[in-house]
């Protein structure tokens, strides 16, 4: 285990602690023939290779009528995990690391908190014994500091955090630390018909206060961990939404295309992941009919980001199909020169 | 209580027992200045008057960048309930129609279910009796065709009864008993930029089946209650989700507000509804900035549909805005001479 593993919470652990052991799926393998055409080439930060092939032939073969691998416009849902797909996760998870700052708030708020575990725990910053936590106490932590907020308060609250909230490796803000080639991705895709949507473990309304801005996904198209919310009245009788602590689905492993299900209705024709988390959206996303498309995302780039486990040797024996942001990736950050 | 009122069963009762209390809400009253042109009349089965003009009027001016009305168009967001708004709920909701047609079949599979309640009750057909089931039950009726199925065998099942199952009035299939002005008025919102969702009590993968087909609306834009599903795998390992019994979110009253919330993560600009079970969800629409719409169907055209009850006058005494099905409406169904 080395420094950075320390702070990885038991949730998220569980979330990527076998990360990287899927690498690329493609069960289309479309490979032959890329249609990149120069001077118009959609995702100028991929290197040209196999995975830049496969992503590019794949978008060209389902939106051309004439191809037996067309797929009609309203089947065109594209699915993508978020931390470790979108942006960075290391060395802990964003939307833990702002639950941690907002925890002192909230137990002014509610000081008979700060004498219980899991709340005495995380409120030391002991990284190490917050990695110790079992899951369920991670869920007490994340859902506290929406707990009996409105949703408007929560967005007002995320919002301000998150524009002033430095990454302590790159002292850049998280919404600054997305992928460059996935923004192009995903921007490509729209471009030809597909509706984008994050399915993330994160907590659904947490990462709707910068989805649209910062990806370009709208709320309707974010499908998270769902908290439920409550219908209630304010002092002057108007209508409000309460964020409960009460989680209706939990958005990881099995959860993923059940919260897909639920949420969208359709099988997705494409599926990016990065870490075990994602293999059932995978699985169940490459396993339909018709064309389809699966990636995960290789993090073997210790210089540029992280790579906390390498699991590339593996992925080759299973024979998987490797995106690896060191050799596929020209550029990771849109601040890089 | 009439003839008709004895085939409400309990939760249905609830759902539309105050039906047409509310009747039509239009908060921005944004009723000077008809825009309707001669010969490009988008709504051709609504009368000229009052009701008509607010709805193209507020159309026409959120649509207009240049008015004070203007609303974005990722803003731009309308919600229908489904039964009694968008299609005939008279004299038994189709769904339930449906639960009480498959029961015998899934009683057949699990023979024990006849002899206990409230399969017992429902399987006489007595809907004298079905009506005085409590809500608990109803829902376990409602559940039991789909419990155990996977999405794809549920959705088969459900379209092959929607192709065959005839309304006991009008003999037709359920899917041609849809408002006319209604789907004209879904179209003219689409063609102005706002994404159209129904928002009903009815079982979300139910109505899913035909949304699409019958009112243009894609499966990631119906919210209904909501059923969860298990993510397993078939006897050749593939991935399948199958339905199962619990309910996650029950979409009427408080849970409408609650369910566009989680569902769409933005409050509508417009919202259409028939009974109080679509009150929270109106005042949530209409209690937003900037302009609002809401409006209620009033069901008092007995020769052409139905009129349970009439409370015309009441929601005259309440100042509440009348869309009459018998005076604004010159055509209900599509099939009428």
């Amino acid at each position: 285990m080395d420094e950075l593993s320390a702070y990885q919470g038991g949730m998220m652990k569980a979330l990527v602690r076998l990360s990287f052991l899927i690498a690329v799926m493609a069960t289309t393998f479309l490979l032959s023939g890329s249609s990149v055409r120069a001077g118009s080439d959609p995702l100028p930060s991929w290197n040209e290779g196999p995975a830049k092939h496969a992503i590019v032939e794949f978008i060209r073969a389902t939106t051309d009528p004439s191809s037996t691998k067309f797929v009609p416009p309203e089947e065109r849902i594209a699915v993508f995990d978020q931390d470790g797909t979108l942006w960075a996760s290391h060395p802990i998870y964003p939307q833990l690391m702002y639950c941690l700052d907002r925890l002192p708030a909230v137990v002014k708020a509610r000081p008979a908190l700060a004498k219980i575990e899991p709340f005495k725990t995380a409120l030391s910053r002991n990284m190490e014994a917050i990695s110790k936590l079992p899951t369920k106490d991670l869920i007490k932590i994340m859902a506290a500091p929406l707990s009996g907020m409105s949703v408007e308060r929560f967005r007002a609250d995320a919002e301000q955090w998150l524009e002033t909230a430095k990454h302590p490796r790159w002292g850049r803000r998280y919404t600054e630390l997305t992928y460059l080639p996935m923004l192009e991705l995903m921007k490509h895709l729209r471009a030809n018909g597909y509706k984008t949507y994050i399915v993330t473990g994160g907590g659904q309304d947490f990462v709707r206060v910068y989805a649209e801005q910062t990806y370009g996904v709208p709320p309707e198209q974010v499908v998270g961990t769902l908290e439920s919310v409550s219908y209630r009245y304010d002092k002057r009788g108007r209508p409000v939404l309460i964020e409960s602590a009460e989680t209706l689905l939990s958005d990881v492993d099995a959860g993923k295309p059940e919260a897909i299900h639920l949420m969208i209705g359709r099988r997705p024709r494409a599926a990016f992941g990065n870490s075990t988390g994602d293999r059932q959206m995978l699985e169940y996303t490459t396993s339909g009919d018709g064309a389809r498309f699966g990636m995960l995302v290789l993090h073997d780039d210790p210089k540029r980001e992280y790579a906390p486990q390498s699991l590339y040797d593996e992925a080759k024996r299973q024979g998987w199909f490797v995106t690896s942001m060191k050799s596929d990736w020209n550029r990771i950050w849109a601040f890089e020169q």
